[in-house]
Protein backbone atom coordinates (compact mmCIF):
# COMPACT_ATOMS: atom_id res chain seq x y z
CA UNK A 1 0.00 0.00 0.00
CA UNK A 2 3.03 2.25 -0.22
CA UNK A 3 2.18 5.77 -1.60
CA UNK A 4 5.29 7.34 -1.50
CA UNK A 5 7.10 7.40 -4.47
CA UNK A 6 10.57 8.43 -4.44
CA UNK A 7 12.59 10.29 -6.99
CA UNK A 8 14.13 8.43 -9.76
CA UNK A 9 18.14 7.91 -9.72
CA UNK A 10 20.20 11.01 -10.80
CA UNK A 11 17.32 13.44 -9.74
CA UNK A 12 18.22 13.75 -6.45
CA UNK A 13 18.47 16.76 -4.95
CA UNK A 14 20.51 16.65 -2.13
CA UNK A 15 22.31 20.25 -2.69
CA UNK A 16 23.23 23.14 -0.68
CA UNK A 17 20.08 24.43 0.26
CA UNK A 18 18.64 21.02 1.28
CA UNK A 19 21.07 20.27 3.26
CA UNK A 20 21.12 23.60 4.76
CA UNK A 21 17.63 22.90 5.76
CA UNK A 22 18.31 19.64 6.70
CA UNK A 23 20.56 21.13 9.12
CA UNK A 24 17.75 23.23 10.16
CA UNK A 25 15.54 20.70 10.68
CA UNK A 26 18.06 18.32 13.01
CA UNK A 27 18.09 21.84 14.96
CA UNK A 28 14.76 22.78 15.63
CA UNK A 29 13.36 19.03 16.36
CA UNK A 30 12.12 19.71 19.83
CA UNK A 31 10.74 17.51 22.67
CA UNK A 32 7.53 18.97 22.47
CA UNK A 33 5.55 18.85 26.16
CA UNK A 34 3.23 22.08 25.16
CA UNK A 35 0.72 20.92 22.90
CA UNK A 36 -2.53 22.93 21.08
CA UNK A 37 -5.37 20.69 21.28
CA UNK A 38 -6.72 20.41 17.94
CA UNK A 39 -6.67 17.62 16.14
CA UNK A 40 -3.84 16.33 13.54
CA UNK A 41 -5.26 14.73 10.61
CA UNK A 42 -5.21 10.83 10.41
CA UNK A 43 -3.76 10.67 6.86
CA UNK A 44 -1.04 12.77 7.97
CA UNK A 45 -0.13 10.52 10.53
CA UNK A 46 -0.60 7.65 8.62
CA UNK A 47 2.19 9.41 6.09
CA UNK A 48 4.38 10.21 8.82
CA UNK A 49 3.96 6.69 10.24
CA UNK A 50 4.91 5.04 6.88
CA UNK A 51 7.96 6.98 6.10
CA UNK A 52 9.57 6.36 9.74
CA UNK A 53 8.89 2.66 8.17
CA UNK A 54 11.74 3.12 5.96
CA UNK A 55 14.38 3.73 8.48
CA UNK A 56 17.32 1.00 8.90
CA UNK A 57 16.41 -2.21 10.31
CA UNK A 58 18.83 -5.11 11.65
CA UNK A 59 19.08 -8.12 9.00
CA UNK A 60 15.86 -5.98 7.18
CA UNK A 61 13.85 -7.59 10.08
CA UNK A 62 11.48 -4.11 10.17
CA UNK A 63 10.69 -5.17 13.84
CA UNK A 64 8.36 -1.80 14.59
CA UNK A 65 4.67 -1.61 15.75
CA UNK A 66 2.69 1.36 15.78
CA UNK A 67 0.04 1.55 18.20
CA UNK A 68 -2.28 4.66 18.06
CA UNK A 69 -3.61 5.23 21.89
CA UNK A 70 -7.69 6.13 21.32
CA UNK A 71 -9.56 4.85 24.41
CA UNK A 72 -9.53 7.03 27.02
CA UNK A 73 -9.48 4.44 29.78
CA UNK A 74 -6.05 3.47 28.46
CA UNK A 75 -4.92 6.54 27.98
CA UNK A 76 -5.34 7.02 31.91
CA UNK A 77 -3.80 4.55 32.73
CA UNK A 78 -0.33 5.55 30.94
CA UNK A 79 -0.90 9.06 32.49
CA UNK A 80 -1.91 7.72 36.15
CA UNK A 81 1.64 5.85 35.27
CA UNK A 82 3.47 8.53 34.29
CA UNK A 83 2.46 10.29 37.45
CA UNK A 84 3.56 7.39 39.84
CA UNK A 85 7.16 7.23 38.03
CA UNK A 86 7.45 11.22 38.04
CA UNK A 87 6.75 11.26 41.57
CA UNK A 88 8.85 8.64 42.70
CA UNK A 89 11.48 10.26 40.53
CA UNK A 90 11.39 14.01 42.20
CA UNK A 91 11.59 11.87 45.63
CA UNK A 92 15.38 11.32 44.20
CA UNK A 93 16.54 14.80 44.09
CA UNK A 94 17.39 17.46 46.81
CA UNK A 95 17.16 21.25 47.22
CA UNK A 96 17.02 23.42 44.38
CA UNK A 97 17.40 20.27 42.21
CA UNK A 98 14.13 19.06 43.41
CA UNK A 99 12.40 22.64 43.26
CA UNK A 100 13.53 22.97 39.73
CA UNK A 101 12.75 19.29 38.55
CA UNK A 102 8.71 20.27 40.20
CA UNK A 103 9.01 22.65 38.14
CA UNK A 104 9.59 20.77 34.82
CA UNK A 105 6.90 19.82 32.55
CA UNK A 106 7.94 16.43 31.32
CA UNK A 107 4.79 15.50 29.24
CA UNK A 108 2.13 16.57 27.46
CA UNK A 109 -0.40 13.53 27.59
CA UNK A 110 -3.19 15.15 28.61
CA UNK A 111 -3.33 17.42 25.89
CA UNK A 112 -1.53 15.89 22.73
CA UNK A 113 -4.37 14.51 20.50
CA UNK A 114 -2.01 11.98 19.68
CA UNK A 115 -0.92 9.11 21.78
CA UNK A 116 1.00 6.59 19.97
CA UNK A 117 3.38 3.98 21.39
CA UNK A 118 6.20 2.17 19.37
CA UNK A 119 6.90 -1.68 20.11
CA UNK A 120 9.69 -4.39 18.85
CA UNK A 121 8.57 -7.35 18.09
CA UNK A 122 11.36 -9.64 19.78
CA UNK A 123 9.65 -12.56 18.14
CA UNK A 124 9.45 -11.09 14.66
CA UNK A 125 10.77 -14.18 12.20
CA UNK A 126 11.30 -11.26 9.38
CA UNK A 127 15.21 -11.12 8.46
CA UNK A 128 15.77 -14.63 10.07
CA UNK A 129 17.56 -13.29 12.67
CA UNK A 130 20.62 -12.43 10.48
CA UNK A 131 22.84 -9.17 11.94
CA UNK A 132 21.52 -9.48 15.51
CA UNK A 133 23.07 -12.75 16.93
CA UNK A 134 26.07 -10.80 19.00
CA UNK A 135 23.49 -7.72 19.43
CA UNK A 136 20.46 -8.49 19.96
CA UNK A 137 19.90 -5.32 21.06
CA UNK A 138 19.75 -4.04 17.46
CA UNK A 139 16.23 -4.94 17.14
CA UNK A 140 15.01 -2.63 19.60
CA UNK A 141 17.51 -0.34 17.83
CA UNK A 142 15.90 -0.16 14.48
CA UNK A 143 12.53 1.04 16.29
CA UNK A 144 14.41 3.62 17.72
CA UNK A 145 15.47 4.81 14.46
CA UNK A 146 12.30 4.61 13.18
CA UNK A 147 11.34 7.05 15.97
CA UNK A 148 13.88 9.51 15.08
CA UNK A 149 13.08 9.32 11.43
CA UNK A 150 9.18 9.98 12.45
CA UNK A 151 10.40 12.68 14.48
CA UNK A 152 12.18 14.64 12.08
CA UNK A 153 9.31 13.75 9.55
CA UNK A 154 6.87 15.50 11.94
CA UNK A 155 8.91 18.49 12.72
CA UNK A 156 8.64 18.91 8.87
CA UNK A 157 5.04 19.05 8.98
CA UNK A 158 4.94 21.44 11.84
CA UNK A 159 3.99 18.96 13.92
CA UNK A 160 5.95 18.47 17.60
CA UNK A 161 6.16 14.99 18.93
CA UNK A 162 7.61 14.22 22.70
CA UNK A 163 8.85 11.16 24.20
CA UNK A 164 7.16 10.14 27.57
CA UNK A 165 10.20 8.10 29.37
CA UNK A 166 9.13 8.13 33.07
CA UNK A 167 6.39 5.42 32.90
CA UNK A 168 6.16 1.93 33.99
CA UNK A 169 6.84 -0.04 30.86
CA UNK A 170 5.32 -3.24 32.16
CA UNK A 171 2.20 -1.22 32.78
CA UNK A 172 1.57 0.57 29.75
CA UNK A 173 2.58 -2.55 27.72
CA UNK A 174 -0.48 -4.52 29.29
CA UNK A 175 -2.71 -1.66 29.61
CA UNK A 176 -2.18 -1.62 25.61
CA UNK A 177 -3.23 -5.81 25.25
CA UNK A 178 -0.14 -6.26 22.47
CA UNK A 179 0.66 -9.75 21.66
CA UNK A 180 3.53 -11.17 23.71
CA UNK A 181 6.89 -10.59 22.57
CA UNK A 182 6.45 -7.57 22.28
CA UNK A 183 8.73 -4.63 23.54
CA UNK A 184 7.50 -0.89 24.58
CA UNK A 185 10.81 1.49 22.80
CA UNK A 186 9.01 4.27 22.55
CA UNK A 187 5.65 6.28 24.04
CA UNK A 188 5.18 9.40 21.84
CA UNK A 189 2.41 12.14 22.43
CA UNK A 190 1.97 14.20 19.10
CA UNK A 191 0.04 17.30 17.92
CA UNK A 192 0.80 20.84 17.31
CA UNK A 193 3.37 22.72 19.58
CA UNK A 194 1.93 25.30 21.60
CA UNK A 195 5.29 27.39 21.42
CA UNK A 196 8.52 27.53 18.73
CA UNK A 197 11.61 27.14 20.42
CA UNK A 198 15.25 26.43 19.02
CA UNK A 199 16.45 25.55 22.83
CA UNK A 200 15.58 22.61 24.63
CA UNK A 201 12.80 22.81 26.93
CA UNK A 202 15.25 21.35 29.80
CA UNK A 203 18.09 24.17 28.82
CA UNK A 204 15.44 26.89 29.28
CA UNK A 205 14.20 25.51 32.38
CA UNK A 206 17.80 25.38 33.88
CA UNK A 207 17.99 21.50 34.54
CA UNK A 208 20.79 20.97 31.56
CA UNK A 209 22.80 22.45 28.82
CA UNK A 210 24.20 21.56 25.82
CA UNK A 211 27.41 20.21 26.30
CA UNK A 212 29.20 19.84 22.55
CA UNK A 213 32.74 21.10 22.44
CA UNK A 214 34.42 18.50 19.98
CA UNK A 215 35.41 17.07 23.60
CA UNK A 216 32.64 14.08 22.77
CA UNK A 217 35.19 12.95 19.80
CA UNK A 218 38.21 10.69 20.52
CA UNK A 219 40.53 8.46 18.37
CA UNK A 220 42.30 5.54 18.58
CA UNK B 1 33.10 25.40 19.37
CA UNK B 2 29.19 25.15 17.45
CA UNK B 3 29.91 26.01 13.83
CA UNK B 4 26.25 25.53 12.80
CA UNK B 5 24.23 28.36 12.29
CA UNK B 6 20.43 28.19 12.70
CA UNK B 7 17.89 29.97 10.79
CA UNK B 8 15.85 32.58 12.81
CA UNK B 9 12.28 31.69 13.88
CA UNK B 10 9.74 32.80 11.36
CA UNK B 11 12.42 31.68 8.07
CA UNK B 12 12.45 28.01 8.44
CA UNK B 13 11.90 26.64 4.93
CA UNK B 14 10.29 23.54 5.61
CA UNK B 15 8.04 23.63 2.24
CA UNK B 16 6.81 21.16 0.66
CA UNK B 17 9.43 20.53 -1.73
CA UNK B 18 11.81 20.07 1.29
CA UNK B 19 9.75 17.93 2.58
CA UNK B 20 9.14 15.68 -0.81
CA UNK B 21 13.41 16.04 -0.65
CA UNK B 22 13.45 14.85 2.63
CA UNK B 23 11.07 11.78 1.74
CA UNK B 24 13.71 11.07 -0.96
CA UNK B 25 16.59 11.15 1.36
CA UNK B 26 14.93 8.29 4.32
CA UNK B 27 14.18 6.77 1.08
CA UNK B 28 17.85 6.58 -0.43
CA UNK B 29 19.55 5.87 2.78
CA UNK B 30 21.01 2.95 2.58
CA UNK B 31 23.01 0.47 4.72
CA UNK B 32 26.18 1.12 2.41
CA UNK B 33 28.60 -2.31 2.73
CA UNK B 34 30.32 -1.62 -1.03
CA UNK B 35 33.14 1.35 -0.66
CA UNK B 36 35.08 3.34 -3.04
CA UNK B 37 38.33 3.57 -1.04
CA UNK B 38 39.28 7.12 -1.57
CA UNK B 39 39.35 9.18 1.32
CA UNK B 40 36.72 12.03 3.01
CA UNK B 41 37.92 14.90 4.42
CA UNK B 42 38.18 15.23 7.96
CA UNK B 43 36.02 18.28 7.96
CA UNK B 44 33.03 16.75 6.56
CA UNK B 45 33.14 13.76 9.22
CA UNK B 46 33.72 16.20 11.95
CA UNK B 47 30.78 18.34 11.03
CA UNK B 48 28.47 15.53 10.55
CA UNK B 49 28.97 14.38 14.24
CA UNK B 50 28.45 17.72 15.83
CA UNK B 51 25.02 17.79 13.51
CA UNK B 52 24.36 13.99 15.12
CA UNK B 53 24.94 15.91 18.70
CA UNK B 54 21.64 17.61 18.29
CA UNK B 55 19.69 14.29 18.43
CA UNK B 56 16.93 13.70 21.27
CA UNK B 57 18.76 12.79 24.18
CA UNK B 58 16.52 11.27 27.30
CA UNK B 59 16.80 14.49 30.04
CA UNK B 60 19.49 16.03 27.63
CA UNK B 61 22.27 14.03 28.83
CA UNK B 62 23.68 13.65 25.25
CA UNK B 63 25.63 10.45 25.93
CA UNK B 64 27.06 9.70 22.89
CA UNK B 65 30.79 9.34 22.55
CA UNK B 66 32.39 8.79 19.22
CA UNK B 67 35.18 6.93 18.45
CA UNK B 68 37.65 7.52 15.49
CA UNK B 69 39.28 3.62 14.94
CA UNK B 70 42.13 4.58 13.02
CA UNK B 71 44.97 1.87 14.20
CA UNK B 72 45.43 -0.52 11.74
CA UNK B 73 45.60 -2.67 14.51
CA UNK B 74 42.43 -2.27 16.40
CA UNK B 75 40.93 -2.15 13.19
CA UNK B 76 42.35 -5.79 12.99
CA UNK B 77 40.62 -6.81 15.73
CA UNK B 78 37.47 -5.67 14.75
CA UNK B 79 37.25 -7.61 11.13
CA UNK B 80 38.56 -10.40 13.15
CA UNK B 81 35.69 -10.28 15.49
CA UNK B 82 33.20 -9.43 11.91
CA UNK B 83 34.38 -12.81 10.48
CA UNK B 84 34.40 -14.63 13.53
CA UNK B 85 30.82 -13.85 14.40
CA UNK B 86 29.73 -14.00 10.51
CA UNK B 87 30.80 -17.81 10.35
CA UNK B 88 29.13 -18.62 13.53
CA UNK B 89 25.96 -16.92 11.80
CA UNK B 90 25.75 -19.03 8.68
CA UNK B 91 26.52 -22.13 10.49
CA UNK B 92 23.04 -21.45 11.76
CA UNK B 93 21.24 -21.78 8.30
CA UNK B 94 20.68 -24.33 6.47
CA UNK B 95 20.38 -25.23 2.57
CA UNK B 96 19.59 -22.78 0.57
CA UNK B 97 19.31 -20.61 3.41
CA UNK B 98 22.81 -20.77 3.89
CA UNK B 99 24.18 -20.76 0.06
CA UNK B 100 22.28 -16.91 0.45
CA UNK B 101 23.72 -15.78 3.31
CA UNK B 102 27.03 -17.04 2.10
CA UNK B 103 27.20 -15.23 -0.60
CA UNK B 104 25.85 -11.73 0.85
CA UNK B 105 28.36 -8.49 1.74
CA UNK B 106 27.72 -7.70 5.15
CA UNK B 107 30.30 -5.21 5.68
CA UNK B 108 32.73 -3.02 4.47
CA UNK B 109 35.30 -3.07 7.03
CA UNK B 110 38.21 -3.49 4.61
CA UNK B 111 37.71 -0.96 2.19
CA UNK B 112 35.95 1.50 4.02
CA UNK B 113 37.92 4.95 4.86
CA UNK B 114 36.34 5.56 7.85
CA UNK B 115 35.50 3.59 10.93
CA UNK B 116 33.56 4.87 13.87
CA UNK B 117 32.54 3.72 16.70
CA UNK B 118 29.33 5.03 18.95
CA UNK B 119 29.36 4.20 22.56
CA UNK B 120 27.00 5.56 25.39
CA UNK B 121 28.91 6.57 28.22
CA UNK B 122 26.43 4.72 30.66
CA UNK B 123 28.19 6.60 33.81
CA UNK B 124 27.44 10.18 32.79
CA UNK B 125 25.97 12.96 35.34
CA UNK B 126 24.85 14.76 32.68
CA UNK B 127 21.65 15.19 32.71
CA UNK B 128 21.23 14.03 36.30
CA UNK B 129 19.16 10.97 35.62
CA UNK B 130 16.14 12.61 34.16
CA UNK B 131 13.80 10.66 32.25
CA UNK B 132 15.58 6.97 32.67
CA UNK B 133 14.91 5.96 36.33
CA UNK B 134 12.03 3.73 35.00
CA UNK B 135 13.34 2.98 31.39
CA UNK B 136 17.63 3.13 31.04
CA UNK B 137 17.23 1.79 28.04
CA UNK B 138 16.48 5.56 26.85
CA UNK B 139 20.07 6.33 27.61
CA UNK B 140 21.10 4.21 24.31
CA UNK B 141 18.19 4.74 22.35
CA UNK B 142 19.28 8.18 22.53
CA UNK B 143 22.92 7.23 20.93
CA UNK B 144 20.54 5.34 18.21
CA UNK B 145 18.94 8.31 17.34
CA UNK B 146 23.02 10.21 16.60
CA UNK B 147 23.03 7.79 14.38
CA UNK B 148 20.42 7.83 12.52
CA UNK B 149 20.97 11.26 12.41
CA UNK B 150 24.43 11.04 10.82
CA UNK B 151 23.13 8.47 8.62
CA UNK B 152 20.88 10.54 6.84
CA UNK B 153 23.41 13.72 7.21
CA UNK B 154 25.62 11.78 5.67
CA UNK B 155 23.73 10.50 2.72
CA UNK B 156 22.27 14.08 2.05
CA UNK B 157 26.24 14.51 1.32
CA UNK B 158 26.63 11.06 -0.61
CA UNK B 159 28.56 9.56 1.76
CA UNK B 160 27.77 6.05 2.53
CA UNK B 161 27.20 4.57 5.71
CA UNK B 162 26.78 0.55 7.00
CA UNK B 163 26.16 -0.29 10.71
CA UNK B 164 28.15 -3.54 11.04
CA UNK B 165 26.49 -5.59 13.93
CA UNK B 166 27.97 -8.92 13.36
CA UNK B 167 30.75 -8.89 15.84
CA UNK B 168 31.38 -9.26 19.49
CA UNK B 169 30.77 -5.75 21.53
CA UNK B 170 32.93 -6.69 24.28
CA UNK B 171 35.81 -7.95 22.15
CA UNK B 172 35.28 -4.62 20.07
CA UNK B 173 35.14 -2.39 23.32
CA UNK B 174 38.39 -3.97 24.83
CA UNK B 175 40.23 -3.28 21.74
CA UNK B 176 39.09 0.35 21.63
CA UNK B 177 40.29 1.09 25.00
CA UNK B 178 37.59 3.31 26.46
CA UNK B 179 36.73 4.18 29.46
CA UNK B 180 34.97 1.76 32.14
CA UNK B 181 31.05 2.74 31.88
CA UNK B 182 30.67 3.05 27.98
CA UNK B 183 28.66 0.48 26.20
CA UNK B 184 29.08 0.05 22.67
CA UNK B 185 25.96 1.28 20.51
CA UNK B 186 26.95 1.38 16.55
CA UNK B 187 30.30 0.36 14.72
CA UNK B 188 29.92 2.12 11.34
CA UNK B 189 31.86 1.91 8.41
CA UNK B 190 31.42 5.15 6.19
CA UNK B 191 32.98 6.15 2.97
CA UNK B 192 31.73 7.16 -0.49
CA UNK B 193 29.09 4.22 -1.94
CA UNK B 194 30.67 2.43 -4.85
CA UNK B 195 26.83 1.90 -6.23
CA UNK B 196 23.49 3.60 -5.71
CA UNK B 197 20.60 1.66 -4.93
CA UNK B 198 16.26 2.50 -4.01
CA UNK B 199 16.33 -1.07 -2.72
CA UNK B 200 18.06 -2.60 0.01
CA UNK B 201 21.29 -4.94 -0.57
CA UNK B 202 19.11 -7.42 1.76
CA UNK B 203 16.16 -7.13 -0.26
CA UNK B 204 18.00 -6.99 -3.82
CA UNK B 205 19.85 -10.04 -2.50
CA UNK B 206 16.82 -11.74 -1.93
CA UNK B 207 17.52 -12.44 1.91
CA UNK B 208 14.63 -10.23 2.93
CA UNK B 209 11.64 -8.20 1.64
CA UNK B 210 9.71 -4.90 2.77
CA UNK B 211 6.67 -5.79 4.41
CA UNK B 212 4.95 -2.42 4.87
CA UNK B 213 1.15 -2.60 4.01
CA UNK B 214 -0.34 -0.43 7.03
CA UNK B 215 -0.64 -4.14 8.91
CA UNK B 216 2.40 -2.61 11.23
CA UNK B 217 -0.38 -0.01 11.97
CA UNK B 218 -2.56 -0.70 15.08
CA UNK B 219 -5.70 0.97 17.79
CA UNK B 220 -5.90 0.27 21.03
Amino acid sequence: MTTIKPAPPGHLPFDATFRATFRDLVLWRRDVRRFRSDPVPEKLLDDLIELATYAPSVGLSQPWRFVKVKSRRRRRVVWESFAAANARALEGYDGSRRATYAGLKLAGLKEAPIHLAIFSDESTLIGSGLGRQTMPETLRYSVVAAVQTLWLAARAEGLGMGWVSILDPAAVTQALDVPAGWTLVAYLDMGWPAEEHLDPELERHHWEARHYSGDLVFER
